[in-house]
């Protein structure tokens, strides 16, 4: 029996994740019959490479998703906003890498590993979760089935290339720049669109995406509200600092957590990462074995390490978790739901 | 009245923090009467500026020390315990920058700004404590005293030049070499003595140290047990994780931190620090204003910023962190101490 193709477009198919969504569809050997690739009035015209043929990249309308069966948006919110409901109407399933629809009641929100299962009620659109947060759930999912869960601390240390592919760019020149005694001009991080900009070159800036009133930036909120929307637990304890450093590629994350069980010990917990779906335990202080970015670009897991018992509290431990942004933390995560999508029979 | 001057020694002079020792004593215009520059026997000859005259670095020797007031060690752990007695016995009071002797329990370790007391009963050596333990306590310190504390949990994002002139070489050629897609050689980080190296330019590093046989690495130790001797809070929660990171100069930390008293605002915590010794607040996140590591490099502050309320828990806060670790986390605090001293009238 030949096996059914689907009609994958893939919206801001230029962009530093949407480059990555493409390459994973070919590398995963996803069932792709016909690949359209969508972008801005900008970047149309463009050429990009699927299975060694050439498609052109078309500026993004209503009407481009015309027989469409599963759509991959990474080309921001208001883009997601506008199109999403145009390609649903249209019949596709839309996977959001964006955050325009993660915490709409209706929307799952979903890290396969963790909650594949709310795959079942989508309404049209299937929101992949920001990529702080993906990393982090898988680390602590395996954790939570087995001990419990009640609070979360994480520090991050996020890459550049979470910022898109300008700001690889401005890392780079701006490296350069200072090791060569010249000044920088600031133009892309921490944020774009907001109004002061400041150097990453050797340096780390605790602010990633706009401020909330409450002081915490919106990058720390969405890891506290989609960790407990993802982990259907509305009663965790999360909190969250998030940190731009001059990384190109490869988030990593600080963890303290607390369990709810009693007595278990940090071997306990390697042994349930060590077989844990999507994770690969990187632990070996002995061998000075533990995760760091530059070994977890291009792959598709998550790495944790570092992991020890607080010396204050038997139920709290200590967790490294690093991965790559632009895979597990985006282009990854979103053609595994596409794949979860098939397995489970809900895309047909 | 003519002030008294001191005969001052520097062990190490020519490494990175040595090298702002001698900025510092100059810079504070410190009453040197006069200045002895010692270091191993590889770098004797060497001939540094101090005040627009030059000295020539003598090899340090139990002898190098007669006449000696004050000594200023920052040459390794070996060379403090094999030499800080002999200054001792000649007469000088030492002030060491090396782990050698800080957990002793007749050796005081002194952060001016938070137990200066402790000078008096000094046995002729003063600890100088871990560069990323002496700024995270000047932030806590004011805190601790208007509002108790009870825990913390320190993330920490630190610069090379705590590993040496050396690291920083190493980071600049890597960096470089990365940059022209050449392959890098590892040989110092994270741990010039440790077995394994790791490329540092565009990545963390979570070892800073070597590791112990419970999982955290000696630095992280450091900040544990250092942190409670100097606050003298035995009972005191502190756990750290400390991350080696690219940036040349400067330490960075997320502190979470849970205080004594109940309804306390991240305002009052704000009112504590604006007024604390040695703190400068860089705190309002509508103009984008927090403290990074580029920025405070040459000052002798700690810079606070990021203080938010947790979301889940009215006594717990965040805060970030940041100052230049060769000079509040080495040079400066040393210094600061020999001021001590005179001021207190310890040394005549």
């Amino acid at each position: 029996m030949e096996q059914r193709r689907f009609h994958v477009a893939v919206v801001g198919a230029t962009g530093a994740v949407g480059q990555q969504m493409v390459q994973t569809l070919e590398n995963r050997n996803f069932p792709v019959g016909k690949l359209t690739l969508l972008s801005s009035e900008r970047s149309a015209g463009k050429k990009m490479r699927f299975r060694g043929e050439e498609i052109e990249v078309q500026a993004a309308k209503p009407e481009s998703f015309e027989g469409v069966d599963i759509a991959l948006f990474s080309a921001g919110g208001s883009v997601s906003k506008a199109l999403a409901p145009e390609a649903v109407k249209r019949g596709a399933i839309v996977i959001d890498n964006t955050s325009a629809f993660r915490m709409e009641e209706n929307v799952p929100l979903v890290v396969p590993e963790v909650n594949e299962n709310d795959l079942t009620w989508h309404n049209g659109i299937i929101a992949n979760p920001n990529c702080s947060t993906i990393q982090m759930v898988v680390a602590l999912e395996p954790i939570r089935q087995a001990f419990g869960l009640k609070k979360v601390i994480v520090s991050t240390y996020q890459a550049v290339s979470g910022a898109g592919a300008q700001a690889i760019e401005e890392l780079k020149a701006q490296s350069k720049a200072v090791l060569n005694g010249e000044p920088v001009t600031p133009e892309i991080l921490p944020v774009k669109s907001d109004r002061k900009h400041y150097q990453i070159a050797f340096n780390a800036i605790p602010q990633i995406d706009k401020f909330q009133e409450n002081g915490f930036t919106f990058e720390e909120m969405k890891m506290i509200n989609e960790t407990k929307k993802i982990m259907h637990m509305p009663e965790l304890q999360v909190a969250a600092t998030c940190v731009r450093i001059p990384v190109i590629s490869g988030h990593s994350e600080s963890v303290y957590i607390e369990i709810e069980k009693d007595g278990v010990s940090a071997d306990d917990i390697k042994a349930v990462l060590k077989d844990a779906p999507g994770v690969i335990l990187q632990d070996d202080p002995s061998e000075q074995v533990y995760p760091m970015p530059v070994d977890c670009v291009g792959k598709y897991d998550v790495f944790v390490g570092r992991i020890r018992k607080d010396l204050d509290h038997d139920r709290a431990f200590h967790l490294w978790v690093v991965s790559d942004n632009l895979l597990k933390g985006a282009a990854w995560n979103s053609v595994q739901i596409a794949e979860s999508l098939i397995k489970l029979g809900i895309v047909k």
